[in-house]
């Protein structure tokens, strides 16, 4: 417990919030870009430029003792901003901490590609994994935000196309309702030091695009059947306008007979495990989420594997 | 995840399940300690027999390289039931997997002595941890149950008794609501291969034994404050009667702005992390929860300590 670094990261990112004057994409996305630029990044891992299936990605590896498996890893950023070099110190950290190799997919944004745009390409990228040999069993969905919600819709288009699942979906501060139908939406309004309902409805809608919200695919906390799902691991605060994205997920979760850990940080806010070497909550998050990976890349063999 | 093996333990507790006539005390004691016996108690910790506070107790210690703080472990067997020997496995495992020593309290049982016997004794337990100069913020109450409900309901009396709360709580398949009020008191029987509605009213008659189940003492999922509450992890199966005990008990801690870890291992029994050797999921369980305790031992001088 850190009371006073969780109200020290709450003033800060208050401070951060731009004016609420409507901006422009490319403002927006330099905004975040700064934002997350400061973040730490761990001295033990490099990284290099490739592609994977349709895209661009960035291909990031510990320095030592590399581990069998990947994390396949989708940024945050409402589906409009953010980029695999925004979610670096994410991904890094799962990375240096589980010993395992991930792929950072650089999915087209909206408002040029709204959905199913980055739908199409995290489940090539999903699939060209998959084609080069690679065990689903030893293959992970991590995400943080949009991001997380790309793990859950990712793994619903892959049953769709009757791939085999992967093993595991770790998600941080996940968006999974397009409707913003959560009661948090409400609740947490002006609690949540960064997003505000009017924020998220800006950046959705240029990712939905005029299309129903109300299908699995843009709500899945709302509407997805989870039925045959790799266990699921979600982290989330409860200064977050998005927290029933992730209770609602996890409730259905358990209705459906999947594994699924809801992990709540009080007074914490969205992906506050970017906050790593200055939030104690947010290294000793991400050694949880690393140790589910482990257990989950670790036991091979899975019975779920088959449900594709 | 082990498909094969999760079957298995269902199959085998159900065969264990007793005719459904109404039985003795004795009878009950006497069959759950021979369904605990086979449990795998870890060889890397040695045992004593001590007194804390007004009750025996059993000291577990690791074996080598023992680290400052303590496990306050409580047992389950429904107020009626079970002892520091039949709850071994789990105090042991957990003792094995942080290095932390722990008293496991023999604490009084019903019909003998009903509610609140039980909590007097874990709360003198308690007082005398920190009368020998103990600090609570290295002191994390566990126990799997009833002795989940009770790491509740002793912290309750804690804070009620002005003393300092400990630095964690750790449940398995806890036991929260005397008046047994879940959805999954219905829903999940017949499913539960091991607890029916009826057992646990037979054996939670004998607790309340006669007293109001609405108050907190008895009922926390349902009427507990938690505010100032330390981080609380539940594990349950989704194979329980008691699985809504622990969704509401986390639902409850989440809007008391309290960290807590609702984890969800679908279709085990209740407190499956006894069958650690035999079932994948009972060891990944227990590596968790002995996280869990570590980071929380770890962060001492902790916020919390001085909500008393």
């Amino acid at each position: 417990m850190s009371k006073e670094q969780r109200a020290q990261v709450d003033a800060m990112l208050r401070q951060s919030r731009p004016d609420e004057g409507p901006r422009s994409v490319e403002a927006i996305r330099a905004g975040f870009e700064a934002l997350m630029a400061p973040m730490t990044v761990p001295g033990s891992i490099r990284t290099a430029q490739t592609t994977l299936g349709t895209r661009p990605a960035l291909r990031v590896e510990p320095d030592n003792g590399q581990r069998a498996g990947t994390i396949l890893y989708f940024h945050g950023g409402g589906w409009v901003y953010g980029s695999p070099g925004s979610a670096l110190s994410l991904t890094g950290n799962l990375v240096a901490r589980t010993g395992l190799g991930a792929y950072s997919l650089d999915y087209r944004l909206a408002p040029e590609h709204p959905f199913p745009a980055a739908i199409e390409d995290t489940l090539s990228a999903y699939r060209a994994l998959l084609d080069s040999g690679q065990d689903p069993s030893a293959i992970v969905f991590a995400g943080e935000s949009a991001g997380g919600g790309l793990t859950v819709t990712t793994c619903l288009a892959a049953r769709d196309a009757g791939l085999p699942l992967p093993a595991a979906l770790v998600m941080f501060s996940p968006g999974l309702d397009a409707a913003h139908t959560g009661e948090s939406m409400d609740t947490k309004e002006g609690i949540d030091p960064i997003i505000t309902r009017k924020s998220v409805e800006h950046t959705g809608a240029m990712y939905v695009a005029g299309q129903d919200p109300y299908q699995p695919m843009l709500s899945p906390a709302v509407l997805a059947d989870l039925t045959g799902f790799p266990p699921m691991l979600i982290q989330v605060g409860t200064n977050e306008v998005l927290l029933d994205d992730s209770t609602r997920m996890a409730a259905r979760a358990r209705a459906a007979g999947v594994d699924v850990i809801l992990d709540i940080t009080a007074d914490v806010p969205h992906v506050f495990q970017a906050f790593t070497g200055v939030l104690d909550e947010a290294d000793e998050a991400l050694e949880r989420a690393a140790l589910f990976l482990s257990q989950r890349i670790r036991a091979t063999g899975a019975a779920h594997t088959s449900a594709g």
